[in-house]
Parts: C-alpha cells; structure tokens; sequence
C-alpha cells in the first residue's frame, strides 16, 4: 500500500485542540483501543508535545493506559522534565525495550540529563556494544560535539574510485539508516575528506574519490562545545561533519538536524536569559517555576533599592518641588529601554560572532554616537513635555539635560557591560541585564534630581 | 594534490583580529595580488563576515581592489545593507558574472531584497532558462516556501524498483550538486513520497522504491511561510522537503540547511523585536540605527508619561510623605520585571507553539499561580524594607500590599497580553512589551500611593 505523504500541519496548532481532548476523553474512560488510533497516526514529536500540553496527572495515566505501545521516539522527543517524569514511571522491562529502539546519540541525549540511578538502570538494558558505545559518548563532556555525534558512519580508502565506493556501499549489509557523506581515510586511518552520496552518484566509475571531495568538509573536534559546533553548521551551511578524538581519528559523525536543535536551544537560552528566566518549560509545576524566577527578582530588587537609595539623598529638593518625582521616572524609564536596546544587539552579536576584535571599537563608538543622537532628540521631546505639564522653563531644561546624559550612559552601558562580561567568559545574556538597569537608574535619578538641586533650588 | 580539511576555527574569533589587520593593510596599499592571496583560502561566509565588520570605506576599497576575483557566494552570504551596497558598486558587467555563478535560490534570496532597478539589471544578466527560474520563484509571495527553494530536483516514476533507480542516476548527466532524496511521483507527476539516498544504495536492486519510502516525508505549500517551514523541518527532523504548487505539481524542494537560516534569522528577530530593536545590523551607519530605535523609545516615553500622570494624581500624598518617592519606583520595577518574565516565556511559547488551544487556560492559571507565590514571598521582603529603612510599620504594610497586588498584575498581563497579540495575529514580540510595561507601571503606582493615600494619611 502506497501512502499519500501528510502535508505538515497548519501554523499554531500542529495538535489540534480537539485531537487533545479526544485523546483525553479516551484516557479518562480508558479506552486503550481508542487511545492507539488517536496516536498511531500522529509524529512521534507531536505525541511528545501533546504529552507535555497536558496535565501531569493526565500524562501519567496516558503513558499507563499506553502501555506497551509507548514508543522510544517519543521519550527521546519529550524535554527534561517530563522525559525524567516518564522515565520513572515506566516499568524496567518497558523502559529496555523503549531505549533499544533508539539510536546511539539518542540514547546518550536521553541518559545524560537523568539522575544515575536511572542511568545505570537503562544503560544496563543495553547490548553490550550499543552499551560501550554510549558510554563512550557520555565520556565525552556535557554540551560537547562528543555527546552530540552518531557513532555510525561510512568510511572507505581516500585512493579508491567512484565505482569501487559504489560496489562497496552495494554489498555491505550493516550501512547505517540515514548517512550524506562517504568519509575518506587514509592508510593510517586519518580523515582526507569525504564526498556527498550525490556528487558520487553523478561521477563516472574511474573518476578518483579525491577528485569529488566535498569542498566545506570541516572536521569537529569531540571536545568542541556544541555552541561551536552549531555556529560552524550555521555558518559554512554544513550537513554533516565527521567528528575526530584528540589523536585525529574518526569518532563519529555530527548531521545538521542535531546542529539545528542546538542552534535552537542556544536562541532559546539567550532569549530566556536576557528576561530573567531560567531554562523554564510550560510544563513545570507552579512552585519550579516561580523558584527559578525567584532570584533574578531578588537581584532586581537590589538593584532597586540602590537606585531608591539615590533618590532618597534627594528628598530635600523633592519636598520643595513634587513635580520632580512626577517626572523622574521618565528619565529613568526611557534610560532602561534605550540600555535594554544596545545591550540587546551586543549580546545577540557576540552569540553570532559578529562582535569580534576588529570591530569592537567601532561597534562602541557607534552605540556611542546613537546614543547622543536619540538622547538630544529626546532631551528637545522631554525638555517640551517638562514645559508644558509644569510651566517651568528650567524644569524642560533639566529634563532634557538628564535625558541626554542618561541615553549615553544607557548606550554606554549596553555595550560595555556585554562585552566586558564576554571577555571574562561569563555569559553576557545572563548577566549584562541587571547591570545595565542599576547604570541607567541611578544614573537617571541622579542627574536628573542633582540638577534640579543645583538649578532649580 | 589531496588537501587536509580545516578544522572549523575556534569560537568567538572566526576571523582573527590580525587576518583583519592584513587585509586592511593590503588594501590601503592596494596590493591586489597579497589581498588575493590573504582572501583566498578564507570561507566565503568568513569574507562576508570580514566585509560586514570594516567600514563602508574600507569595504568599498576593498571591493574595488578585489575586483574580478569577487566571488558571487560571497555576495549571497553578506547581510543586506551591505549586500545592496556592494552591488550598487559593482560594475554591471562583474555583477552579471557574479550572479552567473549562483545557484537559482541564491539569486532569488539576492534579488528580493534589491530596488527594482538593481534587480532589473540583475534578471537581465541571467540566461533565459536560469531567469524564467528564478522569475517564477520570485511570482510567490515574500517570506514563502516559493522563494526559499531550490528548483533542481531528481525526480523518478514511484513504481520503479531500486535497480532502475541507480541506473537512472549513474546514467544522468545533469544532477544537482547537492541532493540527498529521490522524488517518487505518480504517471500524473503528483508526489507520491521520497527515497533518501543512503537507503537507496543499502537496499537490493530488485527492492521496490515505494517499499523503502522514507517515513517522514512532508511535503510543503509553495504558499505556506518560511515560519511554518522552518517549524516544520526542526519539529520532524526534515532533511529535505519537497515543495508542491497549489495544483499539487513538484516545483521544487527545500533543503535544511535553508530551513535552518529561516530559524535563526526568526529567533533572531524575536529577540530583537522583545528589546524594541528592528531588524538591526552591526554594520548599519549611526542616523540609520538611531532612526530605526527611535520608535520604540517614543513609545516608551508615552507609556512612562502615562505612569508619571499617575504619579501626578498623588503629588499631595507625596508631599505629606517623601518616602513615597524614594520607594515607589522599587514596586514598579519589580512589576516591570516579573512582567517581561512572564511576557518572554509566552512569547516564545508562542513561537515554538509550545502555547496552543489546549493548555493556555492551565498555563495563565500556571502564571497567576507564580504571580502570587513570589508576589507573597515579596511582599514580605519589601515590606520589611519599607519598615527598616523608614521605620513605619503602617509603610511596610503598604509598600508589600502594592507589591503583590502588582506582581500578579505583571503576571497577568505578561501572559495574556502576548495571547491577545497572538489571536489578532499581531507579532506577540513586536508590540507587548510596550503594554505590559504600562500595565505594571501603571498598577503598581497607583496600587502604592492609593494605598498609602488611603492608609497612611
């Protein structure tokens, strides 16, 4: 039977809402039957983001009315919390059929975020060669190109001809399912290159292997971080890259989907990061959730205070002219978005690389001069504003003055702050935000406020 | 002569700050042959790179100096401002050849973005059959499957068996350089599924081609958005797509590595949108990055002076009691911050349709949930700060009232507000920060000085 291939499902709901509550309705009658039609016909990814849509409580008497039906593809699609949630509630002899099913480099992405003694329970499911693999891998450190590669590839001799790789490929038995490269060695087993299965399909029989080299072959180190891995896969538009030890050889081979989830993650992460948030899923319990929120709020409470502290040297001037504390939150306001901008555009350059030694110095300059030329714009906006709510000409004039002083430090602040915490390895995302916010607070309040004591008193 | 590949280069330095140097150097001496010999074992993606991080003028000399060697993959890999820059500085004659050497989606991704006279010159270049091409790409909408495409594709009938298959491809002579999946169709050249090369050539020759069809093969709208192609390819781990017109027919095929820049450049834009950033670049000039932030920041200003006309509804309150002034911009900020958490955690959802129908009633409950817990947890610690600092229990009492009433405020509308966004279909991380910041600085002044208005005086 021949099957019409499925058209991907329309934008926003890849599940449908009703799908979900059919699903659930046969969950709740137990239904199991039921339950398998609904499902059978969904993408695996898809039955794992249903999973993660639904309550826990729901998911768990899903995955027992499931049953032995439960597919390994599933578990390896579902993120960290739930996965480690259903890990433990399958039975042992369910959970060793399920990782049996999987592929080497995703049973390591599946067993590395697991607590050792699920660990040690699924490894020791393993036949022993699929076990020294995976363990090999998981040898390797968190986050690196090691942990990331499939252990299956295709190597032939560097010297052969497009006709004997062909006969090669024709008569082995064990080709791993999906592969894109022949990888080439030569006779001290070092990689020479590899050739695209397509460019060997359109050569002729005599034509060398060494002549149809892939032109972009990059080989990764197994200890480079993922992070380096996925920006050579984004920058050189890569495949596949063969993945060698520090002693040059062939270890495994990385393709483009695994570069894509990565580069995806890493986005995810600094977007997260930049708000505050840690790495949160929808499905966390309320509690979870609200504890990882927890300390960038106490960070930020910090930072408030000092900068309350700065208005609080200040009262003074504020008894004897109120208008100033109607007004200095605009300052301080316009401050944080104009620093949250520049900081923004440094973090997300310094993540795709294109902040780089040779144009830091003009990167800073630039910001530098965008931050005079939106702060006189805006001093000329809130100098009017201070003028006309309160009457006082000299008010307009120190608005605009500390508008302007406070847009350049803003501008300042949002690239230096990044670029300083990259420089000492510590992630700009995580870290620039609450700086930059303290500088343009305190900075706002006090030229503000300062020059109101000064001038206006 | 074999060549060793490149181990990709080390993070963060893609392009050493000397190599820069070298290269700038020989071109302020106009040494065309040591610029040709410096550029020439780089990357095309690399030398974009470099293009796009030296100034406009060095470029332009650059460019100029380089003169015929300029290679067309650079020309496709630079961003662009820089893109229509170069091309409006190469002569049309050098310019003709260049874009000879890309491929039909290349051109298409070149042209799209140029003024109409520059892409009129362009067109005129190619050869008929290349323009009718990438004419036709260009006939679908911006920013759809159409114009992400590449048109060569390696078709074959589906009730062929493997044999036929290799033979058919060993005997072509113009198969594309880069294609990994054979196009299985009917005697009505409707798409019946796809066969990946590597299961192609693992399989016996008598093996029919419809028994090895790839599971996962989804074919894509040419109307459908890059979006949904890009969600499409990382939610099932596509390698490559076959693209179908309206009528059904195979007009193309999408390969991931171009599903993979679509991915990066939308969580790209996500960040930058959330920040109120547009579609900035490093190598943008200062009055265009300032007039592209301007908006933002004036919206900001209104937002702020909304707050500040709260404020101005309380200024006797203040007047009777300064420490209002000191502390009330510490309920707002932490309003503002709980807010962006909630309000980025959404929208991301949003975009990785982690957020659909059927949890967004668990997931606000989830929000307002957190809003209480950490809004209870800080309104005691805020409390006891209003009470140390000033030393007016009665303050204390206030000053956590306003923080918890504000945190679930900031709770609410960081979730709701990107949802509401999102049904009217309205860029959730184009336009909510802007509402959520004035929800949370609006309640959480007027939730503090009403409160202390009501209690204290």
């Amino acid at each position: 039977m021949q099957q019409q291939p499925e058209r991907p499902a329309p934008p926003g709901e890849p599940i449908s809402t009703e799908r979900v509550s059919e699903v659930l309705a046969a969950v709740r009658e137990g239904d199991r039957e039921r339950l398998i039609s609904l499902l059978e016909p969904l993408h695996e990814a898809d039955i794992a983001d249903l999973l993660e849509q639904i309550d826990p409580d729901e998911r768990r008497d899903l995955v027992e009315l499931w049953g032995n039906n439960f597919a390994g593809d599933v578990l390896s699609e579902l993120e960290e919390p739930v996965q480690a949630e259903v890990v433990a509630q399958l039975p042992s002899d369910q959970l060793t059929k399920v990782v049996r099913e999987l592929e080497s480099d995703d049973v390591v992405d599946l067993v590395e975020d697991l607590e050792p003694e699920q660990q040690q329970a699924i490894l020791a499911g393993l036949d022993e060669a699929e076990r020294v693999v995976v363990e090999h891998s998981l040898s390797y450190p968190e986050n690196s190109a090691g942990r990331l590669m499939q252990r299956e590839i295709v190597i032939v001799p560097a010297h052969w001809n497009v006709g004997q790789a062909i006969d090669f490929l024709r008569n082995s038995t064990n080709l791993p399912d999906q592969f894109y490269h022949l990888l080439l060695t030569d006779p001290k087993a070092a990689l020479v290159g590899m050739v695209a299965l397509g460019r060997l399909m359109s050569s002729l029989r005599e034509v060398r292997l060494l002549d149809i080299l892939d032109a972009d072959c990059r080989s990764i180190g197994a200890d480079e971080t993922q992070q380096d891995v996925a920006y050579a896969f984004n920058q050189y538009h890569l495949i596949s890259a063969p993945v060698i030890d520090s002693g040059g050889r062939i270890v495994g081979v990385i393709t483009i989907d695994d570069a894509m989830t990565v580069l995806d993650e890493e986005a995810e992460e600094d977007i997260m990061r930049l708000a505050g948030v840690g790495d949160e899923s929808l499905s966390a319990r309320v509690t979870e959730t609200a504890r990882q929120r927890f300390p960038w709020l106490i960070v930020n409470l910090v930072t408030a205070i000092i900068a309350s502290l700065v208005i609080d040297q200040f009262t003074e001037t504020i008894e004897m002219l109120v208008a100033l504390a109607v007004l200095m939150p605009i300052v301080a306001s316009m401050g944080g978005n104009a620093g949250t901008q520049s900081l923004t555009v440094a973090v997300r350059a310094l993540a795709t690389r294109d902040l780089t030694g040779s144009n830091t110095s003009r990167v800073i300059r630039r910001e530098a001069l965008v931050g005079i030329v939106n702060g006189i714009l805006f001093a000329l906006i809130a100098g009017i504003v201070g003028l006309v709510w309160f009457g006082t000409p000299l008010l307009g004039f120190v608005m605009g003055m500390a508008m302007i002083i406070t847009m350049i430090a803003a501008a300042l602040a949002g690239i230096l702050i990044p670029i300083g915490f990259n420089r000492i390895r510590i992630d700009p995302a995580l870290a620039s935000g609450v700086f930059v916010t303290t500088v343009t607070d305190v900075v706002g309040f006090l030229a503000f406020l300062g020059l109101a004591a000064l001038i206006l008193l």
